[in-house]
């Protein structure tokens, strides 16, 4: 369980990964920022981002990078959590890299899913072209009316009439869903109202040109709506899709949700050491960059001890998301929730603060549009709800330790 | 000093402030907000904002509420700080409430330096439109390429050619210069290279329809523009003003800036603290409006102690601005200077913390759009920089502290 | 509410205090410190002890300020809340000032209450000699078996038997009761099991020596027992005490505590205001009195803003305290509690902290016996528990503000 | 650098060590304690301790459990700084773990010291009484009228005459000195002012039994002397040791510190990790032990969240600790002084943290003698300062970032 060194086998792609963002997405990626359309057309790429994107994925593909995060279909074997760590970590330090790489979220997370619950003909009509890269996906849990903290409180109906399900509802902060590339939605519903309380969910393929299906717009992140990623406000009448569109089958929506919500916590808390990695570097750039009353900023106040402290926590957080994909390596997603609970408590939240403190020895520019550190200060902010908010992964973790301790009063760790 | 009391004679403008803003001010803030222009036009008030906004004024105007803030010119005899803070409170819990009343940032600075410092011509010039409530106004002070924190950095450039200034540089964070309605700034320049270190700076007027003012766009904070206020990046190019337009005379600008900054460094406090109370009426109702795990949410976890320590931070800061107010009263602004710099290192601080948690408490919901809180975080977070950061408070409140030890062991407060 | 001015009737009262500790108090600290008891005797002042002690007490009789604390018997007037807190301030700089006062805790609670509820016989027996400083006093209500921040939880038990009460219990932390000056406790006991939950206890004048008060010996406080005041731990076995030594009658124990801990807490709180002035004042003198890589340790790492901070709390924590008191003056006890409650969670915390960065920069030297730091920060942290640990005020706040919210949504405070 | 796993050959020794506890330890540890000397005598163990004690050790060495700390003199193989962290983990829930297997600070470093640079006749004098457990040793560095922060402070003198050194000086918070068993000292000096800076001091072997040795008495931590163990206040007054005394010759005591420093520094913040286990634990066990308001304190307001993030601390401590220990094992001393850093400036004060929960839901009786927190919490207290104040530890940090940001702005780790 403390062996958290990579595999030599996968060390390689490691090596890959980091070459291919050195040369192919670090040079374009000013360019694509500022290439971005503006207006109304801003959830598409324009042709440029379009234009570079697609020759930096062709440069992936090429180098043998892309879709290395699915388990290989027949053998089942795969990127381990610990090796993917690895990768994510840099991953993290880019905000274009998982693109050019097929590897963002949420797409990640709905390709895994369809690979393992899909049917053959739901994975030939959109996990192909999501490993392709030709289409993104955006998956539909929460809503605006309940405390989404607790999962049983989904609301959303399907109901199945003759061969369709027909669906209605609201569902909010659904991550990609206005991309203009995005084509399939992951539905959470509630299908079985009296079925007893964990099975009464079941998740539905349905397509974004459904009619019913209405985007009603943006939900801001501090007045920010991030496009074309964002968080979309969706709005569900009457939709209809066949009733082959279930995934797995009537009541089983919380059992694909334990699939795919521990990887996908985790994945989101790997790239966030990367992401509190280039802020440790923002804030020593500017800190050596910028003087007043006669010394470097960094020099002055209590900057230095900041800085101590945001490398003791960045090396205590990847060791603890390391540790915490190894647990699911070893003991399962089941088993090692209590790691991830403990991570995805701990690390957007450190996280955050080490942001924030880059973002103050800026000064005012660190909240602006001249650096990245805004944005990444909102996706970390975003990240202390996303997939249960902090409390309820506190509450995981101290439930699991009164037991424990119940369970036995001389523990060994 | 310790009798922190509203005086009598200023309780029944209290209420009337309290009265207007709950009559007039409450009931329209919605529609307002909704009705703003969107696209290009964001920096211009609506016609139905204009119209709202108008008819508040109005009923301000003939309740005898109009320009409270300002000193009588002819008796000097005003408002004291102390009573300010109590309608400053009143006036943080509605973002309108402010330009109802016509005592908004950085308007009631630059009307007050142009009632104390200016020319009759200056006067009749600026002073009375913006009494009026017919223009706005900006200050321009930080620059992009330095420090802010040490105000000595300032360069752009103001000289002498003929009868006119001509000033070239660049100003950025310059709050409300984007407005449709903001006419006149107040710019800091470097007139006196030669000169000390704090008789290098002076003050001078320019219309911004000057040729050569250029707002290059606006300075976003995490990710927002905060349209029609915001705050703006300019560019200087040879801009060319009378040389009459300079305010006090040349070498002068830190000596008016110590006029302007104390005040505005407290009133944004007293704002901040109708703020908390705010984010705090916030986290309660949606503590009770919310269930989940079969309890309010109010009662899950820390949120209860959250909320004391809240009401207890508000409490002391409510007092501790009350006093610095009084402070400035009593001893003026020079030797109250370290009571602002104790406030101003206090409040903005504590303030963002509790609408964190207020955000924390909404869910992603707290984020977005849909309430307050994202602007209100935005908007207090930038407060800990403007007017110094709050390292440079801290750093003037603790040389205070080692000089006053240094003079006696026995100090008494 | 807000006018937290001292009384220009108390003012010379203040003045004659600081005075007296100047002169009269500061000048014997240190050897009626160096010259205590050693083993066993150390509960009892030594003859060098009782000697300085003696004449400081003379001096303050002589000057007028003897039992200060105490409201006129026949006026029912005294010294306000407010007024007593900044006496109280000055009282918490040196750890003999209140001993020389007669105004120790718990001596003043003890006597505050005989003197209110006390029949004449009673004030005869206890509250002259208390009041002439010839004999101390204890208050027993803690008790090791149960949570102490549930008062209801008491469990020693009085039975009337003919004349006479016959008590059995255990209390602990008893402050005072094992200094031999201690000649009555005050002892709170359950005797009416059968009444309403909050007239099941009442309480007992029991004379230290009779048969059956056992003192089991010191609790200590991080392993010193702080001799002579110090915490006991108690029994009681067949106490036998005379009917008639019930103060104010059965049932009514509740009903005197509202009377003494409210004040108590506060005092408490006053002098913790004197206590951080102190550390602060610590800090700074080793700062600039050490040195090293070439500077004073003051001018190193964080340690300008630890100050810059320590010395914002301090200030707002004495506004706190001033309000409180204020409060109590005007609404009560009853409705001051919540103030009560507030400063008791807000002040000791803090002042644990500013003591415990005052022992940091003091290096190994701060917790050890050459300064009077370990003993203050041991107190403080007593204070966290004492009348109440930090979470139950909490909860009362956090309550309190949830029921204000409730009343109305519009609170103006 | 990133496999933590204890090697498979310790395991059956960490094996061992766990039993040991569980079998020979934790059953005599209460009479141990509650069997010491009081009085003058309590620096010398009870015959009955010493009986326990005798007991205990000599089940260790059955079991071959004796000296595992020590590398193999003639092979230089011992166990690997990993694989003694696990074991550490363990020592440190049991404050008399170490005394049995012979592996208590400051002995352990002594006898490192003294096997790798001591003469043959140093070590049979010596190292051979150590070994066996028949004498305990002391470490004398810090000096009371100097930042100990920065070592060249030092100012104990020692200058040869003749065949001797004489010794003059101060030196305080010298742990275990006070130990009737302590009979040599390895005493920090400065033999050669005229050196460069690092080359003035030299460390000699001074018996406790020398003339001029004085034990001027204990230095109290928050008023506690923790006898036996404690930390003395030492004058060396013409103390005259043989030239031979010297250790690896003179000007190089900085050298042999760095030998001693390191491991150290480390080994404390392993027994750390077990300390703060034991408090969780305690924590838990009174939360659950306690019920008010008709709930287990555990239920009650925070102390479910504090649970949590003290699991969490603990285990991202824990994986520091562990890759300090690898980083040690793999770079070397000098390599990894960065990562000892690290643990050192974070372990003990995220300790004394946890302790300090543990002491508030126990309410007083968390700082008295009936729970072993109090002694915990002074233990971890010490250790802020112990081998270098955090803040120098920080600063360690910190400016190994800057550098090597300097060096590359690509870091990948």
């Amino acid at each position: 369980m403390n062996n958290l060194e990579m595999s030599d086998a996968a060390k390689p792609l490691l090596a890959g990964v980091v070459r291919h963002i050195a040369e192919n997405v670090d040079p374009i990626t000013e360019e694509f920022e500022a290439s971005a359309n503006s207006g109304d057309d801003r959830w598409s790429l324009s042709p440029r981002q379009s234009e570079l994107l697609a020759a930096a994925q062709k440069k992936a593909r090429d180098a043998g990078l892309w879709n290395f995060f699915l388990p290989n279909a027949e053998t089942g074997e795969g990127l381990s959590n610990l090796d993917y760590a690895y990768i994510a970590f840099e991953l993290g330090k880019n905000p274009l890299a998982s693109q050019t790489l097929n590897c963002s979220a949420p797409d990640t997370g709905n390709m895994e899913v369809l690979e393992r619950v899909g049917t053959p003909a739901q994975k030939e009509r959109w996990l192909t072209p999501l490993l392709n890269g030709d289409i993104r996906s955006c998956f539909a849990m929460t809503e605006p009316q309940h405390a989404s903290s607790d999962a049983r409180n989904i609301q959303t109906s399907a109901v199945l009439e003759g061969d369709e399900w027909v669906i209605n509802g609201e569902k909010y902060y659904i991550s990609g869903a206005g991309d203009s590339r995005c084509k399939i939605m992951i539905c959470m519903v509630k299908t079985s109202p009296d079925a007893d309380t964990f099975h009464q969910q079941s998740q539905i393929l349905v397509p974004m040109d459904t009619p019913g299906v209405e985007i009603v717009g943006p939900m801001t992140v501090f007045g920010a709506d991030h496009a074309p990623h964002g968080h979309m406000h969706l709005r569900l009448t009457n939709v209809r899709v066949p009733k082959d569109n279930i995934l797995l089958g009537e009541g089983r929506g919380f059992e694909i949700s334990q699939l795919r919500l521990g990887p996908g916590r985790i994945h989101h808390c790997m790239r966030s050491i990367g992401m509190a990695e280039k802020a440790v570097d923002m804030f020593i750039a500017r800190g050596l960059d910028r003087q007043a009353f006669g010394k470097d900023l960094i020099d002055l106040g209590k900057n230095m001890e900041t800085l101590s402290r945001a490398r003791i926590e960045i090396e205590a957080m990847r060791l603890m998301v390391l540790k915490a994909a190894k647990a699911m390596d070893v003991l399962g997603n089941k088993e090692a929730r209590i790691w991830v609970s403990m991570v995805k408590a701990m690390v957007p939240e450190k996280t955050c603060q080490i942001i924030d403190q880059a973002i103050q020895i800026h000064g005012a520019t660190g909240m602006s549009q001249w650096t990245d550190l805004p944005e990444m200060y909102a996706h970390q902010r975003t990240l202390r709800f996303a997939d249960g908010p902090d409390e309820v992964h506190h509450a995981v973790v101290a439930r699991a330790e009164v037991k424990a301790f119940q369970a036995s009063n001389t523990r060994g760790r």
